[in-house]
């Protein structure tokens, strides 16, 4: 039951267009393109290094938690997400163990994975994304 | 000039015994071991995760840094380190885009690692470690 690795660094930008230029120019990691996810009403810019992912998240409207974010934080980290196996399992498991879930049963996120996060409050401060690649959840 | 992977998830907690009991036994993390680091005034957790780690930072005295952080936000991310090639030529390149660098040439870090950070007012808010393994540096 050990995470697999870091899917993801979820990065909160006020203004998409101009922190892709400075990923892909000034750190030069290579960029893999834009998915609008209107249920969340964030745009997010994905950007590939190693086996893991960054994703820079701009809010669509004052109603998505990443404005919300920004309001009271400002730029910077706003989660990072572990791909696991069994995820329904896991989130039963964690519940068991006292860990506060935001989601307790999976939903779909992008790139064709569940996806449920944990609690700040349960994790000393980090908000915790699990994912799973929803191929592998159905060949289990 | 492609960053190589997430080198690892810098993350502060108050008291590193049951932080570190969390991120092995609710979350499942392979533990790796405890580094005192006395330059930085900190103690530091590691924990394996696929091609990367994570790092559980104690302060050890209210002059690290890490106990500003806490006492300022909480516990919470602290830094992202990504791992590159060509350190010191990486920096005079950023420094030439406009980039703040809190250190403008690699020192030795954790794991044999020649670091540097950039200042979290030139990379929107993100506190981000550049590491370079100490032997990729001497083939070169």
């Amino acid at each position: 039951m050990t995470p697999q690795k870091i899917s993801h660094i979820g990065i909160a930008v006020q203004n998409l267009d101009s922190s892709v230029r400075w990923y892909q120019e000034v750190l030069g990691l290579p960029f893999e393109g834009i998915e609008a996810v209107e249920s969340e009403q964030v745009r997010v810019a994905f950007f590939n290094i190693g086996e893991s992912r960054i994703e820079l998240l701009e809010p669509m409207s004052e109603e998505s938690a990443i404005a919300k974010f920004l309001a009271k934080y400002g730029e910077g980290i706003h989660h990072i997400a572990f791909e696991v196996t069994s995820l329904p399992e896991r989130l039963k498991g964690l519940a068991e163990k006292g860990v506060r879930l935001i989601h307790d049963q999976p939903k779909p996120g992008a790139h064709q994975m569940n996806i449920a996060f944990l609690h700040p409050k349960s994790t000393g401060g980090v908000l915790m994304e699990l994912c799973e690649p929803m191929t592998s959840q159905k060949k289990e």
